[in-house]
């Protein structure tokens, strides 16, 4: 079957070496990983020089990783990686009757600690001079019922307009820009935040280095970053994006999905906000947990 | 064309965000890259825990690589990589009339600064207890002439039976167990060595892991490591295998090829070898340098 000109063999070599106590799932995952590297070495004609200049980046890639920053997730993220399996993994919780908990995808600016705030708090504690304030707003109910859920959580979390989140920028109190709020008796929760603004992945490493040869910019389109979560319910992790940011369609490691994407409308008669936004957020009962 | 329940435009999106000033062949090898990384995440349904436990392995990889380790060369070594593309590599070097000087690996124990040993020289400095001493000899050749090279340079480095190059072991002195030899006026080298042991390769990074959770072993067969060159001709990086090695056919980084497995005989009357290896070594001209 082989097309081209080197070992039909190899391949098929490297992938039996594999020992019979490897698990099952690993056995799939490294076959398929081996048999496309290699297809993808042999297709393109791949030679040693270029292969060592990918082991470089990647080995660079996890010298620039430390505890507040993951330069291997941001070169998986510029080729599409994290935004599929993303996909794949939210396509699968979705079927499965029994599936466990569906997989938080965090991002590298989450913090654990951040404090509850009260309904009607100003998350924007340290205010840049260029940001615009919006009144953001939801019920989290039942995906099915449609219910509210009271005492569900809502966390939040988004950059300032320079681009930066709080651990990145001395210039901003600690736990600026986030909060988590408990929803009311109606399944509500409330707060004032920036509309947020587009602003680049870091470009100081072998991602940034990856954007500027493939000729791509570095920008991400306008997000808050959202985690509701509720006793026997699956978490539900997300960004919301800004319908007018010109990055929308071409986020650098493309995240936006339609349904993500959300409107700022006018705000009237509030001193505190010139901008509005409504979001719901559905939550999926969780059958395993729940014994179903 | 999609056999999948995923998004069947995502893959080409992100192809398509590549810019117009991507060279031609990025363009070519990035385009395959997000194709078979993306098919590798979809056929296999690949998860974000799945994912992330392989960006930790990536980003573990560059933490433990310095200029004396290279542990992202080492995990594509144990998948086949290195081997596959030096295959790639040394094919198009022989079918291009015009190619340049075929790529050197080195593998991560070469020294730059060897010095140039005489011809007869034991290059045993720090003698192991469990060491068998061999005579190696051999001619260096035209490719096709068969003509002797006069003041050709053949390098050799090897490992002591404890698996460890020199740079590795405190109680080697510098230098022990590696050499540059010049051709004499028949173009022949000699010098005395160790017949080479089996070594695992280091099992304490991302590499040993993947061959553990693989249930594989890290051992690979005896070899001794060769540089010849002579000007016009381009240089021959290789190693040789000893064809009595127990690991011969399971390489845990799968560099063995038939026509590099050497047989050690007995040699008679040498009080300082019981053992003799006889590899000639032919160089092929280089085209491009001589202007043809």
């Amino acid at each position: 079957m082989a097309t081209h000109r080197f070992d039909p063999n190899f391949t098929e070599n490297v992938i039996s070496a594999m020992g019979p106590k490897t698990s099952p799932r690993l056995r799939q995952l490294m076959t398929g990983l081996i048999q496309h590297v290699h297809d993808f070495a042999r297709e393109n004609e791949l030679t040693v020089d270029e292969w060592m200049a990918g082991v470089k980046m990647l080995n660079w890639a996890g010298q620039m990783s430390d505890d507040k920053r993951n330069e291997g997730q941001l070169v998986c993220d510029v080729i599409g990686l994290e935004s599929l399996v993303d996909e794949i993994t939210f396509k699968l919780a979705e079927e499965a009757k029994d599936a466990p908990t569906a997989t938080a995808i965090l991002g590298p600016f989450f913090r654990a600690d951040t404090p509850y705030r009260e309904n009607g708090a100003d998350i924007v504690v340290t205010k840049p001079k260029d940001g615009e304030m919006a009144f953001m707003h939801g019920q989290v109910m039942d995906f099915v019922t449609k219910k509210p859920l009271v005492g569900a959580t809502v966390e939040v979390w988004q950059a300032s307009t320079n681009g930066l989140y709080e651990q990145q920028d001395d210039d901003q109190v600690e736990f600026n820009l986030r909060g988590k709020f408990k929803t009311d008796a109606d399944g509500r929760y409330y707060f004032y935040c920036l509309r947020p603004t587009p602003y680049p992945v870091p470009n100081d490493g072998p991602a940034g280095k990856m954007l500027e040869l493939m000729d791509r910019h570095p920008f991400r389109p306008a997000h808050i970053h959202i985690i509701a979560t509720y006793d026997g319910y699956r978490p539900l992790t997300t960004q919301i994006f800004d319908r007018k940011d010109k990055y929308l369609d071409n986020d650098s490691v493309f995240a936006v999905k339609d349904s993500l994407v959300v409107d700022f409308v006018e705000r009237k008669d509030d001193p505190q906000a010139g901008l509005e936004l409504k979001y719901d957020v559905k939550l999926v009962k969780d059958e395993a947990q729940n014994g179903v």
